[in-house]
């Protein structure tokens, strides 16, 4: 059948076709009555092969993260792709210290997925993007052969302006520091395996993807900027992995106390059935920080005022050890080392 | 069997697995012995989230375009989808008039896939990076299972510089603008389709894939700056596409020498025998250029004698058209209209 793209694309019934990624008529009408309308904007409007943007402020310095999302299942408690891949380049901005400025938005679609579906992960992305303020500025189409792709992966690119004297990095940690973390760990990880593995419980466990660009700023605002040594959001590998990137970079150790580290009750009853450890569940809306120690109980205050760190917790400290060592005082007053993640990891958790 | 992270990656006979994507001590071995020596510079070796980077000079716009690529085979004659990803993008940016400045890099992996053809994709992008003088400065990787992708898939995202004067857009196009190209047209899209079709022909027919930045600059140092009503680069749908959308952008025509068009022979042997028209096959390494008249044959001139645009041509004019219709005088001598690319495409030639 050949499709008739002078009629408006079927949003309802249609299905991703090679033709929407061969850069002719049916790519245009993607773009135009799909992606243009959900992310409408005056720099993605301007139509041409990349987009014009006014640059940062003067003094400020260009950030620029990015990140592929390959999530499985695509829709999850709590979230989608779409509004995922927003968030994970909006905080890989964030946690450079970066105010996000722009997102663009490399879609890699499957033929045969369904456009009712594709259009509920771009309304979702494009609802996150205005939500944090920061525009899909421009895009890219492309679709492989069924059986050559899984529905959707979305590359996302970020550019952020960092305003002078932030420098915040794995490498500025040293010992006497504090480590604060946001809030729960393991939610996102749990939600995904749940819906992956159909597991069942009393309440449903949600992800915790959310943008942490506003925390940031807060945080920056109730403490001198280079009071904060290492901002992070602790993704694949959980709170275990990014802690011991952050020893091996600063070249220095850690102290955790895991009584201190928030866990949902759902999220530890559900690792204690699966024999898993939520500190190496993947997180999308927690912040982990490393602050000097003097300004360490103002950075929290501030934390726990905003609604995305009500929970803010002191886990720990930094120490001196030239094994950069993540050492774990647990619940029973034992001590153990948190190791980075190996073996046996959970794919695809975003 | 159980990886050995504490030896080196098997770049000769070892293959991705899902553990490269999973953000732990493999997705950090595979970065710091695969990518980070590969694109080696100071922004990558930052090792954070993202990287800071200098902000364009004072008076500059920032310009950001993106690419999936998909591209299949994933090695073909006169490129790969490494040198592809890198030049594409900094094409993009080139053709917004802007001086690329940093790209950034997402990869999304089949698991199973050999690490040797990997180094491979790597180092071309590597070389192809440095040789444009454009970083790479930060990047993503993420596995999918066997049978979820396609081997390599890569979103490049770059950023460039605006100088101030410049605005080069598909609706800038007025009635009386001459258009030229800077060489040969199918190149690329015919290279695609023989290695896929596995086609013989007496020669090799090789891709055109090539940064298109220096010749840009080339130009506009040769002519003003607002004689350069529009840029771009004819990639998916080939130079029909490209000529139909500056049409629809300006709300002009167009009247086009199919004589003038330059092919290379072999190309346009293939095209017979396979019924395909090189006007629909993708470029990636030439430039369309709509000019002021008075400044055509100096712009010309300056491609012609830049090694990327030996084989410029003049191949028409625009003219006023309510309708936008691109039309093709005949090798012939007659008329007929060159519409949008629309069904039977070549796919996943980028």
């Amino acid at each position: 059948m050949k499709a008739n793209y002078t009629r408006p694309l079927d949003l309802k019934h249609g299905r991703v076709d090679m033709n929407h990624g061969a850069g002719g008529r049916a790519t245009a009408q993607l773009v135009s009555e799909l992606f243009a309308r959900a992310f409408d904007n005056p720099w993605l409007a301007q139509g041409d092969d990349g987009a014009v943007l006014p640059a940062p402020e003067p003094g400020e310095r260009l950030v620029m993260a990015t990140d592929g999302h390959v999530v499985s299942p695509l829709f999850f408690p709590g979230g989608d792709i779409g509004s995922l891949a927003v968030h994970g380049t909006v905080n890989d901005l964030a946690v450079m210290g970066a105010r996000p400025l722009y997102l663009s938005a490399s879609f890699i679609l499957e033929e045969g997925y369904p456009l009712a579906d594709l259009k509920r992960i771009v309304d979702a992305m494009a609802e996150a993007s205005r939500s944090v303020g920061v525009p899909v500025v421009t895009g890219d189409t492309k679709v492989v052969e069924q059986g050559k792709g899984d529905g959707v992966f979305i590359a996302t690119t970020g550019v952020g302006a960092l305003p002078p004297g932030r420098a915040p990095g794995g490498a500025s940690a040293r010992p006497g520091d504090v480590v604060l973390v946001s809030g729960s760990m393991g939610d996102h990880g749990m939600a995904i395996l749940a819906v992956r593995e159909a597991l069942a419980f009393d309440s449903e466990i949600r992800s915790d993807s959310a943008p942490l660009a506003c925390l940031v700023e807060t945080l920056y605002a109730a403490v001198p900027a280079d009071a904060i040594r290492v901002l992070r959001d602790p993704t694949r590998g959980g709170l275990a992995t990014t802690l011991n990137e952050i020893a091996r970079q600063s070249g220095a150790g850690m102290l955790i106390d895991e009584a201190a580290i928030p866990v949902h009750p759902q999220v530890e009853a559900a690792c204690e059935l699966l024999g898993l450890d939520p500190l190496y569940l993947a997180n999308e809306g927690k912040l982990i920080v490393v602050c000097a120690p003097e300004h360490a109980e103002a950075a929290l205050a501030a934390m726990r005022a905003h609604p995305r760190g009500r929970d803010a917790a002191r886990i720990g400290t930094v120490i001196a050890d030239d094994h950069h060592f993540v050492q774990l005082r647990t619940a029973l007053g034992g001590m153990r080392m948190l190791d980075w993640l190996s073996g046996e990891p959970l794919p695809r958790i975003c």
